[in-house]
């Protein structure tokens, strides 16, 4: 069966801000999400293959400034950028994910190093700066990460979560947004992530992000973690997930979607809806996913009130949504 | 119904080393097994959480210079000691994992104030050693972790590992080992766990670990990943792995095991074997896990010659195992 490549890529989710919602910023995120989508949907056209695919959209969607990863990630409380970031091939079920690092220009080309020349599937922090470095690829300096957008998100939550960081640092959400984004900066959940399928019928699935605002230092969320936020495998599906990402990890979303067509022999819309309709919310868990399976089914549900997204088959014009 | 709690636990799997095989070591391994079932037997019948029985059964292990976690620990490459721990509760699917932490005594406790009292599943490296200095856990001098049988195999593998070390650093596994284990030290795979079933019929697992003898810096295996290394949901099951951490990521080894029995509907024993000897094996991946099921069915299988294990109801002696 011959099937026709198609990428999809998510830019994060979250609760629609009306007051923001002006024509000028979303002509802003559809072009982004456009160009991105045609990059992608290049590679796949030119023969690439979805793991090549999914790595270059994640790494446009890390330099773009409008989404939490790369240039435009978010501040933790220390008012650094600790950067995380992941890669699965479906074709091989390899996988590499590096966390926590802060000079690494984009970080899913250091997993994606890491998934090419290592036995290990992790690096964190200072060891994944090494195996970086010594990879060859570009390091920056911390502050080419800085937006003054973040920085003013960063601010604001500073000043609402004085309280709880006098008394319990780690016991709430602060979330990243941008002053401007249709999508409430207070209720946005930052991750970007692409899914592909390429004309060999292989999947691959990839995702990056900064984290959450005013985090504490060295926490780690579901983007670089394997099954959480991101999952490919030939014989079910590709999945990069978008959210709450604790809860993400307690639920494994994005294998889920895959153990639920494999053992309960469902279809990736049946899956991907259970697990983000179903499952995440009776954790509270909030956001969505991107998913694609062997026949070129796409899917992007989410249970939040937008999720920048989008995706592109190869010889059709690319798809994008921000909202319902 | 009325169940009988049950704790078991692993200090690791390999290969047989049939010269290192005398009476004396294994007699101290299945008396250290021994006395750590019994402490976790004893929080179980005294009316302890399935959460407080692995954490201090772990904990245990930890302190045990038998095994590869904690105080034991193996050498990076760079001559230190990076550990990694997590912990679930299945009861509310929380989840606590530190990862890279170099100067926490017991790195499970770290993980189970991650659970207690933070809404984020995962700290790394400094900002996880932050976290615990906050919590009041012990930190020491990481000249605490140093054991001379694990100095003398580190010096054995940076030996052997020249070649590789100069001209791909990452590409090929060391193991950990002990120089008088019965297990071969040059094949065995060090990680430490615990599952256990409480009186109120709830399931929890811990996992600990040192990784592996002359690891890259900043390499993270499974243990402190919530499905790959350590999981829990009283629906199914609690489950801690080890082995070869890079390929139970990629299969999300613990996770698998209650979605087999989730959405196939098959047994705690038929979902285990399907992932050690089945699953695991099409990637290469080798070791063994420890789970029990809300009905008390304990399994402990393993696709290497031996794996440290045990496991304890109440009210009845402990019963440990080191080969098939």
């Amino acid at each position: 069966m011959k099937v026709t490549p198609v990428i999809a890529i998510h830019g994060g989710a979250g609760t629609l801000l009306r007051q923001a919602m002006n024509a000028e910023m979303e002509a802003r995120y559809i072009a982004a999400l456009t160009d991105i989508l045609s990059a992608g949907q290049r590679v796949l056209a030119d023969g690439g293959s979805a793991l090549d695919a999914v790595t270059e959209a994640v790494r446009l969607l890390e330099d773009c400034p409008l989404f939490n990863a790369g240039h435009g990630a978010v501040f933790t409380a220390a008012g650094t950028h600790e950067l995380d970031a992941s890669v699965m091939d479906g074709a091989t079920l390899e996988a590499g994910a590096i966390s926590c690092v802060t000079r690494v220009r984009n970080p899913v080309l250091a997993a994606r190093r890491v998934l090419d020349v290592s036995d290990h599937v992790m690096f964190t922090a200072a060891g994944a700066e090494a195996f970086a470095a010594a990879q060859g690829l570009e390091l920056v300096d911390p502050s080419y990460f800085h937006t003054d957008a973040r920085y003013q998100q960063w601010q604001k939550a500073r000043g609402t979560s004085r309280t709880m960081l006098d008394h319990d640092a780690m016991t709430k959400f602060s979330f990243d947004n941008g002053p401007n984004d249709p999508i409430d900066p207070d209720k946005k959940f930052g991750t970007v992530g692409a899914v592909a399928l390429d004309a060999n019928g292989h999947l691959a699935a990839a995702t990056s992000t900064g984290g959450i605002t005013n985090k504490q230092a060295g926490r780690v969320g579901d983007a670089p973690m394997i099954g959480a936020g991101c999952y490919a495998n030939d014989a079910t599906c590709a999945v990069s997930t978008t959210g709450t990402g604790e809860m993400f990890m307690r639920m494994l979303a994005a294998y889920d979607v895959s153990a639920q067509m494999e053992y309960r022999g469902v279809s990736l819309e049946e899956a991907s809806n259970d697990v983000v309709m179903n499952k995440l919310p009776r954790i509270e868990g909030r956001g969505g996913l991107i998913a694609v399976d062997a026949k070129g089914n796409v899917v992007l549900p989410f249970n939040t009130e937008g999720m920048y997204r989008g995706f592109a088959r190869v010889g059709a014009a690319p798809v994008t949504a921000i909202y319902r």
